[in-house]
This record gives C-alpha cells, structure tokens and sequence, in this order.
C-alpha cells in the first residue's frame, strides 16, 4: 500500500477540522510522538492532532482514508513494543485532551471515559467510592493505550486484563463511522462479541473514542509479603507452587537480584539483594489473610526459600509497589546511554519455572545489562536487555537472546506476547504462534480498514 | 441464498465420509433433531452425522460448502432460543460421539475436550482432582452447545460465562479449513482475540471441534441461605444490595412463588412459598463465611424479608439446586400440552429492581401460565410463559410479555438476551441492541462464510 504525504492542502483542510492550537507539524512535537518507551527505531508523524470529541476523530478519519493518510492513535507513548510508531509516518492523534470521566455510574461498578484519560488518574477519582479498575501495567498509560494492547500487570493474577473489564466501546472506523457496541448489562449472548475483538488490536481496527469499564470493589484488607530466594529458579518452583495451591494471589511478582539492587539504589529499600518474590493476598479479613499467608509460607519454605517476611504495613508494600512499578524507569535512567528491549513472553505456569531458568543461562551469558523479572502468577516473564543504540554487535546479541526466550515459550504453548502487544518487535511470531488463523486476522483486518491506514505496519508480519 | 436440497448422490457421498452408521436420513432421527427445548417451531433437517474427528466435519464442511447445504452443529438440543432448529434443513452435525476429554493439565487448571462432553460429565470427572468448570446452565448442556451460546447459568455472578473460561478452540470454518486459535497462557496480548469472535457465534462462523478450557479450583467451603420476601420486587432490592456491597455471592437466585410452589410439589422441598432467594457464598474458611452471611442478613432484613435461613446443610443445598436446574424440565412435565418461552434478558444491576416490577406486572396480566425466575446476580431474568400449540390468542399474548420485557430490558442499557443466545427468537432486537455494529457483524460473517451455509437463519434479522 502506497500512503500520501501530507501537502500543504491536507495540513490545511486537517487543521481547519479542530481548533488551530490542536494540529501541529513543530519539529518538537513530531519529535515527542516518534518513540515509545521501547527500543524501537523512531519515526516521526507528518502532523500531529489533539482531538477532543468522536466527531472531530471520525471527520479527521473519513479525510485520511479518502486521502490514503496513515492514522495511529496516542495514549501516554508507555508502551514497550514500538506499538504507537507512526512507522508510516501520516497523522499521529494523541489524546490527551480527551482524558475526562464521563460518568461513575457507582452502584453499577460501571464508569464512562474517554480514552485519553490514564489509569492513576482514573484509579485515584474512583478511590473515595470504594473502587478501582485493577489492571495495572505500571506505567502511567491511558485507557485508551491500555484498551489498544488488553495490558495487564501487577493485578491481573487475581482481577484480570483489560478485556476483562470493558463493556462498551464507542470505536471510530477506518471510513470515520462511529460505531457502539457491548452493552451494561453484566453478561450477554446477543450477537458477536465486538468488544473482544477491539480490545487488543492495537488501533488497527478502529480507533477508541469512549469506553464503559467495569470496576472492582477495593479489597478489605490485604497482606503482603517479600520472600528471597537462594536462586530465581527456585523462586519460579514457589511461583508454581503457590499457584497450583489455589491461593489466589493479588500479587506474585519477581525480581531477579540485579532487580533488587538497582531498586535498592534509587530508593533506599534496604531489601537483601536476592532472587525476590513480592506476594500479596486480599480478602475479607485479617483473620483469613493470616491463615492464606501461613500456606504461603509453608511452600515457600518447602523451596528452602531463605526468608519469608509477611506482614508487611501499608506503607512500606505501598514503597515497594511504587519501586516495582517504577523499575522500567530506573532502568532508563541508570543506563542513559542505552536503549531497553523490555521483552515479554508468558507460559502455562507449570512451564514457569523451566522458562525462568532458560532466561537467566541466557541473560548469564549475554555480556550486556540484563534484568530478569515478572507478573510471575501469570507465568509472565520480562527480561529488560540493554544495548548501546548504534551498537550492531550488542544488537544481535539483545535480538538472539529474546528470539531464544521468545521461541522457548512458544515451543511450551505460550503466547510471544503477555501483556506489551504485538507492535513491531514480535510481529515475526504471528506465524509460528497462529497459524492459519493469522490469515483470518488479516481478512478481519481488510473488512475493517481496507486501505490499510489505520496504524500500519504493526500486528501482522 | 438459496440451498441445495440433498439428493441421493449428495446422501451417498456424505454418508462414505463416515462410518454408514453415522449418517442417517431416518425418520426418528430427523425428528430427534428437528426442536431444542424452545417453544419455536420444529424443522427436520435431511440428514444427521455423527462425526467423531475434526477431519470427518472438515471434509464434510468442504462438501457442503461446494454443493450450498446448510450445516447445523448440534450438541444436546437444550437451548432455549431455537438455536441449533435447522431451519433451513440440510444436515446436522450431532457431536455426542465427539464426547471425549482428550487430556486433564491438572496443574494448568486445564482441560482439552471435544465439543459433545456434556459438562456435568465433565466436572463429575474433575470433582476428585479439586477442579471444575464454572458455567453452569442447568440443563444437561453440552461444552460446544455452551461454547456456542457463551452459556451461563448460576455461578456465572462469581465465576464469569463461558467465554471467561476457554483458551484455545480448534475450530472447521466453512470452506472446510481447520484453524487453532488462543494459547495454553493465562493470559495473552497477541493478535485479534478469535476465541471471543467464535464464542457465542452460535455456530454462524465456524464449527468448534476441540476445546482448551481453563478451570477453577473447587472452593474449599460454602455457606448457602434460603431467604424468602414479601414481594419479588423487594427482593430485586435485596439481591441489589448483596451485589453493591461487593460480597462477592457465588449463587444468588431469584424464584417467583409460583416456581417455588411448583418445586415443592416435584421435589417434597416444604419450602415457603414465597418469593425467594438462594444465597449462596464460597470462601477459604467457614468464619470468613460466617461474617459474610452476617451482612447478606443484615442487608436481607433492612428490606424486610420473611425469613433468613442461612447454614443450610450440603445435602439441603443440593437438593435445592437440584430442583432449580429442574426446574425447566418441571415446566414442561408439568404443562404437557403447552409451550414453554423461556425467555432472557439482563440489565446493570440497579434497574434490576424496576425490571422485576413491570415482569411481574405483565405475568399477572398475562392470563397464561407464567413462571419468573432468574440469575438475580447478574441482572439477569427469565421469564417463562406457557402457551398451547395451536392457540394463536395465546401466542400473541406471550409474545407480547415478552417483547416488551426485551423492550423494557434494552432501554435501561440491557442486552436482548444475557445467556440463550439471539437464536430465532430475538432476531428482530439486534439492531435495537446493536445499531451500526451490527452491520460489521455481518461482515465479519460474509469473511468467514460467504456461502451462508453455517446455521443459516440465526442470529442475524
């Protein structure tokens, strides 16, 4: 597919859809929507718009698709797989100013927003009724960003992944119609599930401009734990164990000792730097928490864990949460003069502990920077590889470890990504892991954008 | 489109695709496959085939898709909206050979099936390994038929339909072409989520002939109550309440008196008979329960319930549910010259108590045989109305409770039907309900079956 280049009629007739201050070309902004947090290789979009309602998405749609103009959208730019990259360059648009909470429909567990809104934000409007939506990634992304890659992250063991908790979506299309689909009821059988279909297809589809989201009572009580290890590999054995004992963890993450240090560095924790597992239970009362952590220990201890510390207060499982999320920007910042490949696979758990230990021989002898951790209760594995940028040498190293892990998980039923999406980097695995169904994917693709304009280049090989 | 009537060319060609007692154009056969449990009008189809392998419904697919016959998969012929009626004749693929649980991955919580397992085979089989699957509809379904409604059912409030619970589908689309879809990890951001596009397709894109499920572990207590009210609408209120509170109830039915009165009659029960709840909560220790029962009273008794009977016995709670997945079955023993309508729909959980009225009002006013019960938890009700074969006042009337129920049920943001599926029977709602996505729907249909062969006259109006 031949795309357009924006001339100065487009940029024109773009900019005179939304007010003059929401469209930009500025080298400054093509700049800070050419790159994730993601390794990949930057491209700049032609132009950049702000929307602030469907109608001004759909107007700006039906332009580029009759122009054959590339659209990606743009939550928060978090995401770790070059999934947002405007590789085709075209109109980036980025919505942050549509970022409201439409309506809390409380005593539904419902809420309405808009995309552009991220999930702290979400997460601290909804904290005084007693709510949250749990899917956690960790990053400040967007709704909307999250919606596009079905992210998950820290919760998602016990509360699910996004697609778990979406029960309306407003979507524009390719041709810049505006469609809705699902319903606020808790369940349905009524026709094909539109919303499954969305959630996850990384703006290829069509583009999110309102979504219904189903929320979560926040737990009474919770319980935390930090657990070390004399080997991440037998952390892994735990990780099954606890799994397996049907505990129902709403936390199982781990961190390799390398994890642990840096952590350590940049916020004083004070932990032993060990292979680490950070565990958390929620539940009605002290009392059951007590007797849950107690089992906990107990596998734990059968592993010949070296130290089980339960009883963690709020404060300090709220210090090491807040370390956890923020690892991926420690690891920026402590290694300015490279680029983080932060690959992502997930396994069948009792894979897990094999997976682990194939990832830490790889990353042993990789002869870069290299940090092992993960949504572990999800059988979700990280490794964060560091290369220098025009290092071709550390290059092929980075991309022969992460073939490695990601053909290992494949070969044991897992899936090439758990939670970052496909984007660029693991679209070469959309064959080994699909199959002849990547074709029907395709064909769906071709029903819904036929021009190919919506974020090409990403999902399919 | 028009299809293709088999000839005896066509009958012998299909029938040397399998064993020559896996094809029948015989009578008793034709009628056996010709009506679910609906009250919608039966339709023979030409021919039924017993596949037992993937391979044998490929090739048939490929055959039917070349010469224009309809093909209807058929698992126990117990749904309740016409969905498996072959309506358009041609064959039916009845899948109770293809019965087998291919292998237990106990420590993945996974099990792999082929499609005809009836589920309550399933989980009797998973009982002593700690584990089942979740869905429970009641009738003696089987995983495709369940699979193919998304079915739900009575612990659907706590543990999610049947679309929360597979992972992967080996699915024969129609040209004949096998597909695998989804992956053994608990959770996935790779591609276009096809398992949730064929979940619930009822049959309509493709025929599923294996299945990868995930299972839950079996709770380790339960405590169960029966709470009887003045009025069904008051206890709309209470299950309302219970849901608000974030309780988290692993069951929360609701019966009209009539159901209750009809289930003491069948089953000695010595209920009151009165509108009723069945509460029931599961949890890791029997205080924990206890606590938790304690505010579900409390909450029971502010909308001034009859009675509160909590710690029912395990055998009193069975054979309390018992008799409530009886119950359909008692209708019909019970009217043995009408018709039941067992009709569905859902809506959030605050317009619960208001959709409750106005059924009630329209049943009392109905002057046929009529029966209110529901998956309360879930916002979902069912109505079921009796009406004589031939009577045409009669079908009128019922027809008329029941559109404006779905009317009543669509306008407070609810689905056409919550758990049987669109079916026949609510055909002329899905464009009320789903408005322009509909229309996408239709062409996500045309890409997977252009031919049209595929349960043809369902689902869409």
């Amino acid at each position: 597919m031949e795309f357009t280049r924006l001339n100065e009629t487009h940029k024109k007739e773009l900019k005179s859809m939304v007010a003059p201050d929401r469209f930009s070309t500025g080298d400054s902004n093509l700049d800070l929507h050419s790159r994730d947090q993601s390794h990949h290789e930057a491209f700049r979009p032609e132009a950049v718009i702000w929307p602030v309602s469907g109608d001004e998405v759909s107007a700006i749609l039906k332009y580029a698709n009759q122009h054959l103009i590339p659209v990606t959208g743009w939550g928060a730019g978090t995401s770790l797989e070059g999934n947002p990259i405007p590789i085709k360059a075209g109109l980036v648009l980025d919505f942050s100013q549509m970022n409201h909470i439409l309506s809390v429909r409380e005593e539904d567990f419902q809420v309405d927003v808009e995309p552009g809104i991220d999930y702290k934000t979400l997460n601290e409007a909804l904290r005084h009724k007693g709510l949250f939506f749990p899917p956690d990634p960790g990053a400040s992304a967007t709704i909307g960003g999250m919606i596009a890659n079905n992210a998950s992250g820290t919760r998602t063991v016990r509360y699910g992944s996004t697609k778990d908790h979406v029960l309306r979506l407003s979507v524009v299309l390719a041709d810049g119609e505006m469609i809705e689909m699902g319903t606020r009821a808790s369940k349905t059988s009524s026709g094909y599930d539109l919303i499954h279909l969305f959630v996850g297809s990384e703006g290829t589809l069509g583009i999110v401009v309102q979504a219904t989201l189903h929320l979560t009572g926040l737990p009474e009580e919770f319980s935390a734990a930090v657990v070390t290890f004399p080997s991440v590999e037998v952390a892994g054995k735990a990780v099954f164990g606890i799994i397996r004992s049907g505990l129902d963890p709403a936390m199982l993450e781990l961190l390799a000792p390398e994890c642990v240090d840096l952590m350590n560095r940049e916020k004083g924790l004070g932990l032993d730097v060990s292979p680490t597992l950070l565990v958390e239970f929620h539940g009605p009362t002290k009392t059951q928490l007590a007797d849950v952590m107690e089992i906990a220990r107990e596998i734990c201890q059968e592993e010949d864990c070296f130290e089980f510390r339960p009883a963690l207060g709020r404060e300090e499982r709220d210090q090491l949460l807040k370390a956890r999320h923020e690892l991926g920007e420690m690891l920026r910042r402590n290694h300015p003069d490279r680029l983080t490949m932060a690959m992502d696979v997930a396994v069948p758990i009792t894979a897990y502990p094999e997976l682990i230990a194939m990832a830490r021989k790889e990353t042993r002898n990789a002869g870069v920077p290299a940090y092992v951790f993960g949504h572990a209760g999800d059988g979700n594995i990280h490794v964060a590889l560091m290369r220098k940028a025009e290092d071709q040498r550390e290059t092929e190293i980075i991309e022969g470890v992460s073939h490695r892990i990601v053909e290992k998980a494949l070969s044991m039923d897992g899936t090439a990504t758990g939670e970052h999406g496909v984007g660029i980097g693991k679209r070469k695995y959309m064959e080994t892991e699909h199959g002849r169904s990547l074709e029907w994917m395709k064909k769906i693709k071709a029903v819904f954008d036929p021009n190919g304009i919506l974020n090409p280049g990403k999902v399919f090989p």
